[in-house]
């Protein structure tokens, strides 16, 4: 095919990006922290297709199916791509009658055709990371274990005592609004002009309540002492110290819920990042029980718009309207990160599917990328995190010689083959006679922890060089170490394993602050004295920078269900 | 939301499917093995977009662009979901033109529309595992490495001795076309004609080039000659033998690349499964040098039509037409599962993109969908494969007593916690007042190892009970061991890593075929001897399930470029 070039326009669509480099890294750490949390509560995995029959998603979403992309009707089947992972679950529990429970997560990207703000991880196209329990079980035992779920998620990101688990329940809430004076018809019109109370003063949300949505002014007080309420056990003693609430039908089923709900929150261990908050409502319909949204600092905007100009998308370069719904807001003070998490029960969802036999469902959402943006921040913000390297190879496979060197390729890949066969990350340079300095800077640019340096008058005794990377100058093995060639896998690994309980010890020291710039020797000290085994000669140090794997776990989700 | 059933076709869109229970850990297995072979070859990965601007894809994969699944129009841009990862990474390229090299990996779905075959693998929403090596090297170095990937792809797969590379060059191809005569504008279409030599005889294949392509039959046999030909550097000797093949400047290019290229695999210790394979054209236009296609067995079709009955799709249940595109072709003994890998070299794409600044590229992609059909075709058929567990918990933690029993659910919640803190995976039946026999036979459906059992008397001394599940009758330890409860973590962990020592001597010994029924005692015998440390007294023994991320490796791929 002759290279010819087109005319195009090189981006990826609106709303979408591509993820490389340190930032995969960094998102990898993330899921690999969620599933790990999803896996030792007994979760099991599904995958459902990207896109489903549309008329699967149809009547799920409110007014919020504008949002959902439609694939071109090419003949056959009409279809959409998934707006979230909830409703394709309960499809999946609606067709397979033989599952009546399961704990399932499922991490995947979801597709909305929203206004995007790309740095604040509000996208397009977004991962959600969803973990429920499907299953008849007495009561808020599985939605106590989903909160006890979220706080070792973020407990293992790193972020303990910077999160909140906001959380309500919709039969209190509606318990509420009657109790008010809210027409039946009216509670879930009222109960999303609540909701916005995390971005709007209880002044504007008032003002729809009653301009927008026709609710008399009283009444809309009353609603107002209670939403704006926030506690645990105590703002449920409140609640029950009140008579009408008290006698309340649906009220009294909410209530106890919570009762339960607190009690197995303590044996979890987990109440104190809880809070009970009366203005949390969530958008979709489908909830049926105990609703959470998880909230950090940066979820909120900066700003806070007045009513009258909600929306106010600031004008950039003025090549767009400020009312364009593809244009990024990244730069927008109104629109904060949002929730990093969010939730609830849905007993109802997969019986609209499956006419009869309802399975009841309570389950969480991780947005990632908004994690991710959040962590990226504060990654930018904190010098002392460890420095995130492009890839995970070990050892850098190099060659020199002098007047007429051959490059000794033959001898480069055979090593590298030897490396690769005990399962050891190498490289080696693509030039049949390559330059040392280039092969140097090559393993450097990635933070290559070791080089095997392949010299002629060491081949002719059998030895190759095992140098680690980074070595101040002075080190007694500043210039490297000659081993046997027959040895060169073995030799690396003891190596590799001993940096690592060095790095893991570094962390350890730095996770504790412990010790402040802890030096090579010391820590040394402290691996001798713990006794570690090393096979590996003394002086080794440890190096500036951190394997991947080992990337610093703090770390940041787009709105859930 | 009041629960309400409508009426849906339950069912998820034709030619994709939900993965879910053991298959899912048989994939993610496959998934897991394909990408540490990747990583050791120092590949980062990148993710790209799900869909694309519909001008990036137009152009790329000639007539078969009419299987692209295209997004619907709504408003803004144009997009279609994208049909491999190549044409998206050559975009990528284009866009960061900071990259000039770089070893990628991308494990994703692709879309097209074709006619499905389900159980064979070939669906219209399938996964591909990309790895490929762009830059500017010296000649056949990473085309070579590809290839040793390949191999250590497979053989971690286990599929050892079962697979072969085929490999073709473009060049030496385009090279026996021009000496047996076929006009320049005819060489692409005789090509492809020539890609059916899997499923079709030469005879059939020369009437397509004669009758349907109006090339002359003389030229057709002279082709027929070279094409049927397989081989390694022997048939490399033989073109160049032929005096007008040797003369060729096409076919010399294509010599001198593999003759270095079989050198280095001789270096790499990965040239038995390669077969040199003149009948190998593969279709995209865009390849330019070495090609590449692997298969097994399987890969064919069990029978071959004749030409006139192409595509003669079975009757099934008389409900579809033979042509209905949509048909799934499972059942027909015509198709074959295909190529489990395929790629090749491609030096032009990037340049497509970005008018200037060629970036040449080479790649392999594994068709993950047909390497899992193909293994678990065999797995069903070996049994002596180890079981596969549904999900990874370590612990089931219950609770027992006799009148009165209050459920001990607050115990339960928080040795599990405990459990949880340090990393245990571990659950409990979400019942206030559990029987024990659901306990037991919940932990059994999933093969849980080890229970953790509760009881009233024993937890007011501090004691519970650990039980090994799945000893025989009259183990010592049958009836469990008393721990202190303070210590339960640590006294699972031991017993964790304990019975992992012993799995993997197990499989050790399964997998050199030393010893067949091997019995508990003698492993422990062999875990002594070979000093492996135990805090636990002797007397634990193998239990007959494997743990999930210990699933056989044996293992099955889409087109792939």
């Amino acid at each position: 095919m002759a290279p010819k070039a087109l005319k195009f326009e090189l981006k990826t669509p609106k709303g979408t990006k591509d993820w490389e480099g340190k930032d995969m890294v960094i998102r990898d750490k993330i899921f690999s922290t969620i599933s790990e949390v999803f896996k030792r509560h007994g979760g099991v995995t599904i995958d459902t297709p990207v896109f489903e029959l549309r008329d699967i998603l149809a009547g799920k979403y409110g007014e919020d199916s504008k949002l959902i992309y439609d694939l071109a009707d090419q003949g056959g089947e009409i279809c959409s791509l998934r707006y979230d992972l909830t409703v394709p679950f309960a499809r999946w529990l609606a067709m397979n009658k033989d599952v009546q429970s399961i704990k399932r997560y499922h991490i995947a990207k979801v597709y909305r055709r929203d206004q995007p703000a790309m740095t604040k991880g509000r996208m397009r196209e977004f991962y959600q990371c969803d973990f429920d329990i499907a299953g008849a079980y007495d009561a808020m035992v599985p939605d106590a274990e989903i909160i006890r779920i979220v706080t070792e998620v973020f407990n293992a990101l790193g972020w303990n005592g910077t999160y909140t688990i906001k959380l309500n329940h919709r039969k209190i809430l509606d318990g509420i609004f009657q109790v008010c004076g809210v027409p039946e018809d009216k509670i879930r019109t009222i109960s999303s002009a609540v909701d916005k109370l995390d971005k709007l003063p209880w002044a504007d949300v008032r003002k729809e309540m009653t301009e927008e949505k026709g609710l008399d002014g009283e009444t809309a007080d009353k609603i107002g002492e209670w939403v704006v309420l926030k506690g645990q056990k105590d703002l449920l003693e409140k609640l029950r110290a009140n008579e009408k609430m008290a006698a309340n039908e649906s009220m009294k089923q909410g209530m106890n819920d919570l009762d339960l709900l607190f009690l197995y929150l303590e044996f979890f261990n987990c109440l104190p990042a809880v809070s009970f908050d009366l203005s949390l409502a969530r958008g979709l319909d489908y909830y049926t029980g105990v609703i959470y949204e998880v909230v950090t600092e940066g979820s909120a905007p900066s700003t806070t718009p007045a009513v009258e100009e909600v929306a106010p998308a600031p004008k950039k370069k003025g090549k767009k309207s400020a009312t364009d719904p593809d244009e990024d807001r990244s730069s927008d003070p109104s629109v904060g990160v949002g929730s990093i998490a969010a939730g609830g029960r849905y007993d109802n969802l997969v019986g609209m599917f499956s006419g009869k036999g309802q399975i009841p469902c309570v389950g969480i959402s991780f947005g990632v990328d908004r994690i991710f943006s959040i962590t990226k921040a504060r990654m930018a913000a904190d010098k002392n995190v460890a420095q995130v390297r492009n890839n995970e190879v070990d050892v850098y496979v190099m060659a020199f010689g002098g007047k007429g060197f051959t490059g000794l390729l033959k001898e480069r890949m055979s090593v590298c083959a030897t490396l690769w066969e005990s399962g050891i990350k190498a490289e080696f340079l693509y030039k049949v006679k390559p330059k040392l300095p280039n092969q140097f800077k090559a393993a450097e640019v990635n933070g290559v922890p070791f080089a095997v340096v392949l010299g002629e008058d060491e081949l002719a005794q059998g030895k190759v060089k095992i140098k680690e990377m980074g070595l101040r100058d002075g080190h007694p093995e500043k210039e490297g170490v000659l081993v046997n060639l027959d040895d060169v896998a073995w030799e690396v690994k003891q190596r590799l394993q001993r940096k690592q309980v060095l790095d893991d010890m570094t962390r350890q020291a730095d996770g504790l602050r412990v010790v402040h710039g802890i030096r090579a020797d010391q820590i040394e000290t402290d691996v001798a004295a713990a006794g570690v085994e090393s096979a590996v000669p003394t002086g080794t140090a440890p190096t500036d920078t951190v394997p991947v794997n080992a990337a610093p776990a703090d770390t940041p989700q787009q709105d859930a269900k």
